[in-house]
């Protein structure tokens, strides 16, 4: 299993319940396009299939990617973060090397499916989870299974319309909810404070050479700087304004919210409730509970295992083998 | 089949493919209660039955109510518009009369179902359905079967806030899209347009003492009143921003907009579709299409024969006549 982020590769080995091992991360730049990113994957995946015991049968590729992916032919869609990468054939790269199935989706939709699977969501049929990271995206799950909408971009929440703000977001539009409430916005606001000198830690931080990171603004707040909570807390404000239009249209028993802002914790958390609750529907939120994601950066690769393991044992796959073996 | 609106009550019979016949309409009040409106409707279906061939079987009931609905009881949950209806055992009520099974459902769900199944979403899988008519809701469908969300309120896209507006919703929130863009508002700033003399056509229906509705405002803007055709086009606009949003997080690539405002045709349509575009991700709109439904009146009527066709026959039906036929 594999999961790309923006700037990171996961790795790690799975059985077919799930269970992780050889897990491993190291820095990447996903913009040094698909030849190279996806390369330096198949080393690490060598590299486990060296540590696993000889005979192990080796079942199927499962990857998440940060961007839109449709999901029959595991190609990437003109994802917005991933210049060359728009139609690229990851499952041609794998399949021709490691002689397996592969199958690819959108890296939040297989944290969802690690949560619905294996996670806080098992048993939620209408479950919503959401990452916050340096951009905001969401996946769906509707009955009791991922839906990827027609392009297999559903889950888009970053780039709607937050109110009337001009700020400019990375995909050209302006007062997108990612611009305004992302971990890059925090971390944008984070260094005007500090530069500003409005904000005691911030401004420490960055005089010490520090760079002044999302972490570093939710590190502040967490150690008590107003200025630094003010601009947590208006972040989890957007996201939870947003995440009330999310409610009354999809109705989840479920939102599960992970990535890095995430780990800002309750005074994060307490905020988004309060928004969503404020409003949304009275119904809608009658049960509706929000917490964060405990499996947090192993929502992921859980989740690419899953999707491996459905898509194996998948009834249409089974009624072929069927044939195949007649 | 039988559908309620706020004001309406819809019936007809159907055949197993759900062609309609003995189509009948008249007006009711939803405010006067489960046992006067449902006692009506029963009333409505003996008359059909007594004028279909004798020995024809009825297989089922279906319903569409204005409100929410918790699809396996078949009862409405906490509707808005409809007191003393909450919890009410519909299907009781005519499983008892007629002694055939019965399902209910909400009326924007039923809709949509009926352009899935028999109108032009046939064959799309992840599919909107928005009714556009005193208030404004949608039925979503996820990969070919209805989205109802986990307390069957999904679709809900009428209460969500728009812009900064104070303006006050009947669900008592403020700046609702339903408060700014639904027939009601239509109608509610349609007469002030004619009170204050900025409308000939809209004042001139008033002193002819006319009803300023929603559709009068319809009226005078399809006839060239500049006054009343902004009322229109702002309309669309407004619903157009909520619809970018909806387009971004479930990527459908179908927007089928039905309901009294609908009627206001191309000129309200154009509007839509220019404000869907200026606000969505490029790639959700890349094979979008939006237009009218064109069954109109009768989608929720052959919805709601479809949605009894469906669970006649639904795997977990079959299984259980077989396990009683053994």
């Amino acid at each position: 299993m594999a999961e790309l982020g923006a700037t990171s590769i996961d790795v790690a080995a799975s059985d077919l319940a799930g269970n992780l091992s050889h897990c491993h991360e190291e820095p990447a730049d996903v913009t040094s396009g698909p030849d190279v990113v996806l390369s330096r994957v198949a080393e690490l995946f060598d590299e486990i299939l060296a540590q696993i015991p000889p005979g192990t049968n080796v079942w199927g590729i499962g990857l998440g990617l940060p961007g839109p992916v449709e999901f029959e032919t595991s190609t990437p869609v003109s994802p917005p973060i991933m210049p060359g990468w728009d139609g690229y054939d990851v499952r041609g790269f794998f399949g021709s090397r490691f002689q397996v199935p592969v199958w690819v989706d959108n890296d939040v939709n297989v944290m969802a499916l690690g949560e619905l699977r294996g996670g806080t969501a098992t048993g939620h049929r209408d479950f919503v989870f959401v990452k916050v990271g340096t951009g905001i995206g969401a996946g769906l799950v509707s009955r009791g299974e991922l839906h990827r909408g027609a392009q297999g971009c559903a889950g888009d929440i970053g780039h709607a319309a937050v109110g009337t703000s001009d700020v400019l977001c990375r995909c050209g539009q302006h007062g997108c909810l990612e611009a305004l409430a992302g971990g890059y916005a925090l971390a944008r606001d984070g260094l005007g404070l500090a530069r500003a000198g409005t904000s005691a830690l911030l401004s420490q931080a960055l005089s010490d050479g520090r760079e002044v990171s999302a972490q570093t603004v939710i590190w502040a707040a967490q150690h008590g700087d107003p200025a630094a909570r003010e601009l947590v807390v208006a972040s989890a404000r957007l996201l939870g304004e947003s995440l009330a239009r999310l409610v009354n249209f999809f109705n989840p028993s479920l939102i599960l919210i992970g990535g890095g802002v995430a780990s800002a914790g309750d005074m994060y958390l307490a905020e988004v409730r309060q928004s969503v609750i404020a409003r949304s529907l009275p119904l809608a939120t009658r049960s509706l509970q929000i917490a964060r994601s405990p499996l947090g950066d192993r929502a992921g690769l859980r989740g690419a295992a899953f999707m491996v393991v459905d898509e194996l044992l998948s009834p249409e796959r089974l009624a072929a083998a069927d044939v195949a073996a007649s």
